[in-house]
């Protein structure tokens, strides 16, 4: 696997992997540096970004959520999906408000057009990704907080692949100092999850070339 | 159904049903006027987006990818994603270039926050959407050009979610006349799509409330 300690897609597909008892490489592509656009990962992923998983068998795959579909299909247990198609769909759903709806928002091509089209200051750049980082928790709020379906976790009271996206989107969100406590069930179900040796071996900051990291 | 003309997501979600032979009847909430935001649909929808699709059966779902794949289990012919894992991955990796890493960026709220927070004019935000319809094409173009898993649509000869993702980011450049002709692989294969009367049936300017439509 190819990844970034502060990457949350990759984080996501790490958080898969140790639930479903897979052992992987991770190599990590300094997206600060600029190695995403160096020739021999591009080559690789003309996409320049990561997560990017070679698997054993050759398949290569890229994007978090086509990876987290395709690890639950090859590898089936624990399942991170529900048996039920309604209930997939609920919890594709989730997915959706965080990795699609807001993730996407605030990566590092965003800030640089930002910055370098738009004149956004620091300042501007640091309001408009807390801004989007507490509309995906206001959203979730939303979506999680009155539904029967949200048990300790975002669907019942097992992980799914809701709970990696929502705790990618809280990794970023208090990285940028965003106050989580105003979204009381959001603030349960990611204590749910931190509860997780698999969840917290995963997070960022306990990855190579993270800060405190070596 | 509720959804909007312009909707890319609700776009993709009524060429699904076409292509399912499913019936439906489709409300029109109005974005530009804000009807999204008012007290009855909120109500129902409390990430206030369209589309918003109820079944016969009661089950009520948003976000369009959640949504595809649920029709897809459903209602299995023709299939829409791939029989193989891997292939099923490649698909959902194409859906996410045009649905999850380009879509969010040139939405309502993204175009408002630009507009009131960051003080861009019409130019700069019409500069913007044209720039992430672009960078779009081109990622999709660099996925699907050398690949040979491409075939007369993005995986192999069979329409899949991948091709109604990319039809709804097409409708939506065409909008802003962004040209396609420099992506060849993309513009071939939507000429397929444009030659499926379940795809032309769908297009945003063929729906009520659209330019030149009642």
């Amino acid at each position: 696997m190819f990844g970034f300690w502060r990457s949350a897609a990759s984080f996501r597909v790490r958080m898969a992997l140790n639930v479903k008892g897979l052992a992987f490489n991770e190599t990590m592509i300094d997206l600060d540096a600029g190695e995403q656009t160096a020739p021999a990962f591009a080559a690789m992923n003309p996409q320049a970004k990561v997560p990017l998983v070679i698997f054993e068998d050759g398949v290569q795959l890229t994007q978090s959520l086509a990876i987290l579909e395709y690890l639950d299909e090859m590898h089936r247990t624990p399942p991170l999906l529900p048996g039920d198609p309604a209930g997939r769909a609920r919890v594709r759903a989730l997915t959706g408000i965080w990795a699609a709806d807001h993730h996407p928002l605030i990566v590092p091509r965003i800030r640089s057009y930002l910055r370098d089209v738009l004149g956004a200051d620091e300042a501007q750049r640091t309001a408009w990704i807390r801004h989007w980082f507490g509309e995906g928790l206001r959203m979730g709020e939303g979506a999680l907080a009155n539904d029967p379906a949200t048990g300790a976790f975002c669907h019942g009271d097992a992980l799914t692949v809701a709970d990696l996206c929502l705790m990618s989107h809280i990794a970023g969100a208090q990285g940028f100092q965003v106050d989580i406590a105003p979204y009381p069930t959001i603030d349960r179900i990611t204590r749910s999850c931190l509860a997780l040796e698999t969840i917290t071996r995963a997070l960022p900051l306990n990855q190579s070339g993270a800060p405190g990291q070596h």
